[in-house]
């Protein structure tokens, strides 16, 4: 059986990192199946899905990372050929990824008990952003 | 049900990023499936997949942020150990991964409207290259 | 149809990194399912899962990279919060990501020959890993 859910999140952009996993859960709890894998995908291309320990150090670390990896103000041939401001968003979500496969088993997400599912939003500026949570179950 | 597909791309290697979201849209098509989540997958170990908006300025903005992460022209102990010259497209390989997972509603990708499916190869010379898609659904 | 099976791995963490096919093959195999997708999630928030060609040099260089990325002996402000000294492990797990989902079909995963499926363990100790298969096929 497939269950189509949408979760519909506002972020202030710059690498807001909003944690989803109450939402995809009670997605799952009203899906009313047991047993399957959700599948998380976020529209566009500025954000990224990913698992971490929601704890305001460890995503101020991973920001710092990001941020050496591809920097805010750096140059970008974006910028120059769009008049934007958000090539690092692109590169930044490019790199981890849109997409999040997880598995339930009796009903519940198998997350480890510090593991949580989080958006990060990498556009310059707020944004009411769309997860497609595809549900395939039994 | 289950839908088997394979995608076949001829690549110019070197980073060569080529958009998959018209053939990926045409296997949907064919399976004549409404609703599900199409699971692709590039074969080999020198190539990724991901999203991105498909514009010549950040592919290169993506492309230049890998060549500072894993640089072309450094040492690779893959090199001393084979006399390959690829090291460097294993590493982006194994850092973007080979698979993504889209959901499909109403017989339609949930892609945004600047989000492309994109193939990256890595390896250092052309190749043909197999993605498998296998779209569940009903 | 629906099959979830559960990979129990002993690792000597500080970035070991496993080969999980032949542990994922025989999953597959006892499943019998023939046509579907195999959907792998590592239980944590330090340790990814990503495909690679697995040899100890390539490993090495992947390595590498990531030490430059997010350093091992680096500050992070997850060690002042939580007194850990693996802020670096749950950098670099959030980048590379919990999961891979694998098409297989007449029963055989559709990996290249030279492609394996890696659990890397990023934290700063030995752990026992739990990784999820969730199976679905026909």
């Amino acid at each position: 059986m497939i269950v189509s859910k949408q979760l519909t999140l506002s972020t202030r952009g710059n690498g807001d990192t909003i944690d989803m996993t109450p939402g995809v859960e009670r997605a799952l709890k009203e899906s009313q199946l047991a047993s399957g894998v959700i599948t998380l995908f976020v529209v566009g291309s500025t954000a990224a899905l990913t698992t971490i320990e929601y704890e305001d150090g460890v995503i101020a670390d991973l920001g710092r990372v990001l941020e050496k990896m591809a920097p805010r103000h750096a140059e970008y041939e974006h910028h120059l050929r769009w008049g934007d401001d958000n090539g690092h968003s692109h590169v930044r979500a490019a790199l981890l990824g849109p997409t999040l496969s997880i598995p339930f088993v009796a009903g519940r997400l198998t997350l480890g008990m510090w593991q949580q599912i989080i958006l990060i939003d990498f556009d310059t500026r707020p944004r009411q952003r769309e997860v497609v949570a595809q549900i395939i179950g039994e």
